[in-house]
């Protein structure tokens, strides 16, 4: 499959780009990348499981399942705040109120929840969608579902808000 | 601190011993290690994450609290389950009906949630302990918190199910 060469997670900035589940700085980590499917709506992320992520032989650990679908939520979160920052930024520049670029907001997981469907093959590509289900001017909430070819394996809510200052190094 | 030498993860069978949160035949996962602190009552786990469960720099991965939840639920479950048939087949040896050993079941996840209390702080020893809520012939529930030093920085419910056969090798 071929897509959008720029993940939501590739414009973080670099002292917070060291997250394990999806940031492009931490070589030991998942790197899991997020991009919209239906802009503004949908966002999708592909994830094929390292054998080591076994919850028992030939299938995947519902660990690595829970890491996708917050990283894909939190990611899906900050690429839906960019786009509502930059819709709200042009208006501002028509009236004449504010200029100056706008950077892609880091979120962290307020609440998570998965719920596993059916167990998850080892070695097929994982595809979750997040569809954003709330926007608020600090708070954004996906609905996720997680497929492995045609079986939904898991589907998971995930509550992100802005990063606390204080954590943005 | 000291505490009993067996956890609940150690009495797997081996072919179900593999899980990156917990199997102790993963020498690439976690290792999570499940014990009693009350009988029957609330199990803990303790586990030091490393450097590279990052979340941003200086804080422990959400991903990785998750974890520890979820196979501290599963690990409690299965005490809790083997526990239960230890008391059935010792009424049932009493009556004559039974006897051999019980093997410590195994469990799977049907759902885990989390809520994120606190940042959790990197190189600090993080406690989960799990309170069993309910307990049926194939279902356990626990609730569980996570704290780091004087901090709760998660709260968490983990519905665990028996293993399907088809997956126990």
């Amino acid at each position: 499959m071929t897509g959008p060469s720029v993940a939501f997670q590739d414009l973080y900035p670099d002292d917070v780009a060291h997250c394990y589940g999806c940031g492009r700085l931490n070589s030991a980590g998942l790197q899991v990348r997020s991009f919209w499917e239906v802009e503004g709506e949908t966002a999708i992320a592909r994830l094929t499981p390292d054998p080591k992520y076994t919850a028992v032989p030939g299938y995947v650990y519902g660990g690595l399942i829970a890491s996708l679908i917050d990283c894909h939520g939190t990611g899906t979160a900050a690429g839906a705040m960019a786009r509502r920052d930059a819709m709200a930024r042009r208006d501002a520049e028509t009236s004449g109120e504010q200029d100056g670029d706008v950077p892609m907001p880091r979120f962290v997981t307020a609440s998570l929840h998965v719920d596993y469907r059916a167990p998850t093959p080892m070695g097929v590509e994982l595809v979750a969608r997040a569809t954003v289900t709330e926007i608020t001017d600090r708070k954004v909430a996906t609905d996720i579902t997680v497929e492995a070819g045609e079986v939904t394996v898991a589907t998971g809510r995930v509550v992100a808000v802005r990063m606390p200052e204080h954590l943005l190094g």
